[in-house]
């Protein structure tokens, strides 16, 4: 995984979730922080997909590549997965 | 591509779409008709989720296993691609 | 509920639909038909917004300026439920 | 805003995020990271319902039953935005 750059957008991420939580503590208006939280969850579907791409790039092609039809088919079957649970979240 | 299951969900979700006009066309309560959208992209979605499982295990299996990287890049970089709109849609 | 506009966009999204039927029948690339799919959710996501702004502009307006306090609650809930799903389809 | 309770879900999400900064730092697997990134985002999801639901019976209604006709657009146009704008995250 390119862990610096994941971590550091995951860093941010914190950062800005703090902020939303200083805004409620502070009785900010309900649709500023509702937009905050939008935000956050866009930066934070931006790294999923950047470790998404990681994956497949790496443990992926080293699965699909490899001998154990087990594997191959579960780590396959986890990317479906994951592009499920997006839809939903 | 398993194309019947595809195709039978997809015309499923076409006669749902069919039905919501029709609701529309009959003046029926806004929020009922937002449901049955919130229904349709539902059903959309687990279309999606199957056609990339298909894709997943044919097209993915063979572009990494073969020797062309452009290709393989290609194939893996459109994975990404999906999962990040799915985000968005 | 703006009517014309909204039957519009959803016999749009209807026709896409259909066309999506036709590329899977003959054997599309699964990851253009799921760009496809991803495309009419894109728009069935703009007919809801749109159809949400009429229904504030009238039902709720009328719902909360009028003296049942109970049709005023429901009238509110069935907001928070369908930006509830939305977050999920 | 019912600021205890929804405090206490931010607060949550934040302990969840720190800890998939720890799980990136130990090099953790790449679905399972992502599996609790998604996670975090159906807890925001949450929290941004229950604020909106606590907007809609208290500012909106005061701006819906006040004589301020643009304050009262203004309020219902943010509704649909917010709506709009979850359909994207």
């Amino acid at each position: 995984m390119d862990n610096q750059n994941t971590l550091r957008r995951l860093k941010t991420a914190e950062g800005h979730l703090r902020g939303v939580i200083r805004m409620v503590e502070e009785d900010a208006y309900c649709i500023d922080v509702i937009r905050q939280i939008q935000a956050i969850e866009a930066a934070l579907n931006k790294v999923s997909a950047q470790i998404l791409e990681n994956h497949l790039n790496s443990c992926v092609i080293t699965a699909v590549q490899g001998n154990d039809k087990k594997e191959r088919q579960r780590v396959l079957k986890e990317i479906t997965e994951v592009f499920e649970m997006s839809n939903k979240v």
